[in-house]
């Protein structure tokens, strides 16, 4: 792998931890909103069946893309991957060329039992160290939040 | 539990997966967009120390929301719950709750090393079986999709 330039503060470079990692294990280092989240919720089948060598693959693939900021992904009873982008176009050029991948395999349909995806806007962040996002410092915890009710105890 | 209205197409009741499993295992059953998102990721500090009696008070909390649509959740390195609203004044009002909850609990610092808050407006969606998202039938693999380079083998 070339080397990946750290990232440096306002850059739409991507991180090295997610660039470095193809099952990201870490939060993409996004920028200041707005900025587009593609939101892909799947089910799986039984069995690996080159799953994770294709996972790997694509998220090496959405890094290489023009606008590109970041992805965040989990997995139990269902998988959720959040692939960050600078714009929609950004996101729909990924979505062109991940979909044509997805269509070389969905005749096989080994992969998945379902999905969804979902094309947002993200308008606002914050984080619980402030300091990642500074421009929403304070925001997490609000000083007017509503009293409780016990419900959430 | 109270008995809870099975989902009607089109309408904003949630659906009776989501709102019977304290930690949602299933898709959220949203509607047409434009529609809310409300992406949570987080790792987690060691031990349980309460944290799954707290999820699953915070979810049941949440499906009692004015304007909850429904919420998905995965865990592995990270985690990443994505709750879904009707609108950002609907999203606002939970964490006003949610936050003040968590402001209780802050002070132990017991659960989360870190967390990403990020809230997005959700333009456009598909799923695998278009016949859920009926008004993006169609658009999961579009017909002209770019004619791929390998780099997905």
């Amino acid at each position: 792998m070339s080397p990946i330039p750290s990232r440096q503060p306002g850059s739409w470079s991507w991180s090295v931890r997610v660039a470095c990692s193809a099952l990201a294990t870490t939060f993409a280092d996004t920028p200041e909103p707005p900025y587009v989240a593609v939101i892909f919720t799947s089910t799986r089948t039984e069995g690996d069946n080159g799953y994770v060598a294709m996972a790997e693959s694509m998220n090496e693939l959405a890094s290489k893309q023009p606008g590109f900021l970041g992805v965040e992904s989990a997995r139990d009873d269902i998988g959720i991957t959040v692939s960050y982008w600078v714009d929609q176009a950004a996101a729909q050029a990924w979505k062109e060329v991940a979909a044509h991948c997805l269509a070389q395999r969905k005749g096989r349909e080994i992969w998945y039992q379902d999905y969804r995806v979902r094309i947002a806007t993200v308008d606002r962040d914050y984080s619980m160290n402030s300091s990642l996002f500074p421009a929403q410092q304070g925001t997490a915890i609000p000083r007017n939040a509503t009293d409780g009710d016990g419900r959430c105890q």
